[in-house]
C-alpha cells in the first residue's frame, strides 16, 4: 500500500480526469444535449479502464473503489456545461487532442502494470495497456457517430500507447520501482503522441496509387 | 427465496418480454430476416442485464437461470414472424415506444436492487440500473443502423430511468420491503418516460442559434 | 490433458488463424494502414473467443494461456502486408469468404464443446457456439465500417454455426468421444455455410412487396 499504489492513485485520477476532460470537448463541439455530454464524458473517462478489469477479471471496478469519483464527473459535466453555454466558449476540432494525449499516455502505463501486477506475459501487459489507453476513446467517437480516430487518423495513436507501454515493462524487468516506470512509461507515450501531432509523423501504409 | 425474489422474478419476466417485444417491432420495421429478427429481439432483451451481471461479476447469468427463457424467445420470435407476414400487420415507428417505456422502467428497477444487494454503493448501483435499462435498446438500435435514440432523441430516457433507481434506493435506505422499492422504482421510471412521451418533454441543451 | 484437449487445441489454433486471415483480406482491401491491418485481423481472430470465455466467467483467456500467438500474429500481419505490398497482389470481395468459413465453423464447434463442458444447459451451449463463430467477424465489419454481413446478407451465417453447435451437442449426448463432436460439428457448419455461398441459399425473410 505505501510507495508505488499512491503513484497509481494519482496517475489514474490524471488519466480519467484528462479523458473526461476531451470527452467534454468533443461533446460540445457536437450540440449534445446534458444526457449525451454525460454519457459521453463518462464513457471517455471509464470505458478503457472498464475493459481492462472486465479482461483481467478485476473486482471491485476502479470507479466503484473510487466511487465519489462518478458524482464528482457528473457535477464537472453539468457545471461545464453550465458555464460553456453562458460564456459562449468554442472549442476547436483540435482541443481535446491535448487532454487525449495526456490520458493516452497515463493510461497505457497504469494499464500495463497492473497487468504485470496480475502475472501476464509482456505481450499481453502491452496489449493490456494498449486497450485501457485506447478504447476510452474508441466509444467516445462510436458515440458521437464518428468512425473511431485511431482507425482512419494515419498518425500513429495506439502505437505511442504500446511503446510507452514496453518503457513500463522493460523498467519491471530491471526491477526499477514501479513509480519510476509508470511515470517514465506514461511519459514516452504522452511524448510520442504530441510529437507525431506535432510533426505529422505518419503510420506506414499502402501506397496511394496501389 | 421467500418474498421478494419472486417479485424480482416476475419484474425481470415482465422486462425481457418487453424489451424482445420492442426488437421484434422494429426488427419487423426494417424488414429484417428471420435470423436478424431474432438476433434483434435477443440483443435487446438480454443486452442490459447481461452487461450488468458482466460488470457486478454475477454469475450464473439471469437467462442461463432462466434457459427456457431463450427457447420461448426463439418460438415467439418466428411465430410472430409468420403471423405478421400472413396477417400483413404493420407498425407504426411510434408503436415500440411503449413496449420499451415499461421495459426500461422495469429493467431500472431491478438492475438498481441487484447492486444493492451485492453492496455496492448508492452513485454505482443508481448506474447499474440505468445501463440495465438502457443498454439493451442501444444494442437495438445499432444493430438496425439507426444512432441509438438515447443520444438523439432529446427527449429525457435515461434520466427516467435514472430517477427510478433513486426512488429503489430511497426505498431501501428507508428499510421498505425490497418488493415494495422495486415496483415504485418501476412505476415512477415508467411513468417519467410515458409522461416525456406524451408532453414531448426536452431535456437541457445548447441554445439552436449557440 | 490426453485426447480431445489437443483436439481443441488444434482447431482453435485453425480457427484463431483463418479468422485472422479473413481479417488480413478485408484490411487490405480496405487499405488501413499498419495500425488498422493489425487491429482488425487481432479483432477478428480473438474477439469471439474472447466473449465466449468472458461469458462464460473463464480464465486465463486462451489468448493469454498461448501468448506467443500473440506474437506470431504480430509478426504475420506486417509480413504479410510488406508482402502484398510488394507483389501488388489483389483480394477480390469474396476471397476472404473462404477463410471465414472455416472459421466459423472451427469456432463453432470448440465454442459449443467448451459451454458443454462447464455444464451449460444445451440451448446455452449452442448459443455460445454461435457466439464465438459470429462475433469476431461482426467485430472485423463494425472496425471496417461496414454493416456486419451476418446482418444483411440474407444468406445464412449464425444458422450455418447454430447447425453445427446442435451438432457436437447431438455426439455429446449420445457419449461419443468429444473430438469426434468438434469435427463433425465443425465440418458440419463449415459445409453448410460453404454450400449456401454456392448455392446462394437464402434465408426467409418478408415478402418485397410486403
Amino acid at each position: 500500500m505505501d510507495g508505488w499504489p499512491s503513484w497509481r492513485g494519482v496517475i489514474e485520477f490524471g488519466a480519467t480526469l484528462a479523458f473526461a476532460l476531451s470527452g467534454l470537448i468533443e461533446a460540445s463541439r457536437k450540440k449534445l444535449d446534458v444526457v449525451g455530454v454525460c454519457v459521453v464524458a463518462f464513457l471517455t473517462a471509464f470505458g478503457g479502464g472498464t475493459l481492462r478489469d472486465v479482461l483481467l477479471d478485476r473486482r471491485p471496478f476502479f470507479w466503484v473503489e473510487h466511487a465519489h469519483w462518478i458524482s464528482a464527473l457528473l457535477v464537472l459535466c453539468v457545471a461545464s456545461m453550465l458555464l460553456l453555454r453562458t460564456r459562449h466558449i468554442h472549442f476547436t476540432a483540435r482541443a481535446m487532442q491535448w487532454p487525449d494525449a495526456v490520458g493516452l499516455g497515463l493510461f497505457a502505463a497504469s494499464g500495463t502494470q497492473i497487468a504485470l501486477d496480475v502475472q501476464m506475459p509482456a505481450i499481453v501487459a502491452a496489449l493490456m495497456g494498449t486497450v485501457t489507453a485506447v478504447f476510452g476513446g474508441v466509444l467516445r467517437d462510436v458515440v458521437c457517430n464518428d468512425i473511431p480516430r485511431t482507425f482512419i487518423d494515419h498518425r500513429p495513436y495506439a502505437v505511442c500507447a504500446f511503446a510507452g507501454a514496453w518503457v513500463v515493462i522493460g523498467a519491471d524487468a530491471l526491477g526499477l520501482a514501479a513509480g519510476v516506470g509508470l511515470v517514465l512509461g506514461g511519459a514516452v507515450a504522452m511524448t510520442l503522441r504530441a510529437l507525431a501531432l506535432w510533426l505529422g509523423w505518419r503510420v506506414p501504409a499502402w501506397r496511394q496509387q496501389d
